[in-house]
């Protein structure tokens, strides 16, 4: 494309830079801001400013906070010894937004990729060991995606944690409620047939 | 959504704003950006601050520019006596990719919109009245969209344009080139067989 400004040129391709922004998203977003008031703009990209350079990880669990402990770390009502292991922030907003978890996190800032570069040393796991070897927690509940990596990642974890006494477990896996089973893939379907609940288990009222 | 750091809340709310974005992709922005280098998202943030307090428009035809005068209007080589009237910036890139046009262009930065609240007197339009008056003009060409507001738009400047001896025309309407005529809709079809061009002049090739 061929711009007129070397401005607009500029705005084009930093918003580009953002998953899923071509060309002519980012344009039509440029063309927006531009009919903003000065101060709306200058707000808009102080904001982002302001949370890359303040921005903080809670010091317990690594999720994103304000303040050195976060609130659910913080909260004296969540149980601290089980602790729930996550990829990242959206994760924890997916769970606390069920209102059926009364654990804390523990945010791993990514998983185990090879292909991307990613090793065990650039996550946060080494936290999540010193936690367990201290005694302080009774289960670790493993809640990554069920790629490649993400089963990479639960092993890992898996076999550093053994020398703790530490339960490890993971979040069921099964036919989702509301859908219907002939259009359910066979390993979810088996797992489901594998991994059954007692029927009074499985009531959500009780 | 429950956010766990005021600071991700407001980017958010601040990228939900750009059209066509929801909090989900927000989000998705924001933990993009927050993986990035501290430099990278100054720039990133620096550079809409910087698009809209340094951006200048054109003096002659109101097309963004970073120089007083555009570069289409500085060339000695296009035609200042033929101006393209269009509404927006995104027309001005779309017809000067085709090559295909060497006169000038006059931007109104919008139609009338009376719905929107948008009247004659907040477009570019008495400067395009005063370049006719003045008698430097041979030809208008309108290319805004051929919607009710464009129709409006386009009548409206051609009554404004009356008293001036200048030729206004518009932009062709007819089949797509490579489009079938069965699914053409009827109105397009219609006008395609009113306005027929000679064929020696459909050619591309000459």
């Amino acid at each position: 494309m061929n711009f007129s400004s070397k401005l607009i040129e500029e705005a084009v391709n930093e918003f580009s830079k953002l998953p899923g922004v071509g060309k002519r998203t980012a344009l039509r977003f440029v063309l927006h801001l531009m009919k903003q008031d000065a101060a709306e703009v200058n707000k808009f990209g102080g904001a982002f400013i302001k949370l890359r350079n303040e921005l903080r990880y809670c010091e317990k669990c690594h999720n994103v906070s304000d303040k050195p402990i976060c609130e659910v770390c913080a909260n004296p009502h969540r149980d601290a010894s089980v602790i729930c292991v996550v990829e990242d922030i959206r994760d924890v907003m997916a769970i606390e937004n069920t209102q059926q978890y009364r654990g804390v996190y523990h945010v791993l800032g990514g998983i185990i990729s090879p292909m991307d570069g990613i090793g065990p040393s650039d996550l946060n796991i080494e936290t999540l060991v010193q936690k367990a070897s201290a005694g302080e927690i009774k289960e670790v509940i493993m809640a990554l995606s069920t790629t490649m990596e993400g089963d990479t990642t639960n092993f890992y974890i898996y076999k550093r944690l053994k020398e703790s006494n530490v339960t490890v477990s993971t979040i069921a896996r099964g036919i989702s409620i509301g859908d219907e089973l002939e259009y359910a893939d066979e390993v979810t379907l088996g797992r489901s047939i594998v991994n059954r609940t007692l029927y009074e288990n499985s009531l959500s009222f009780k």
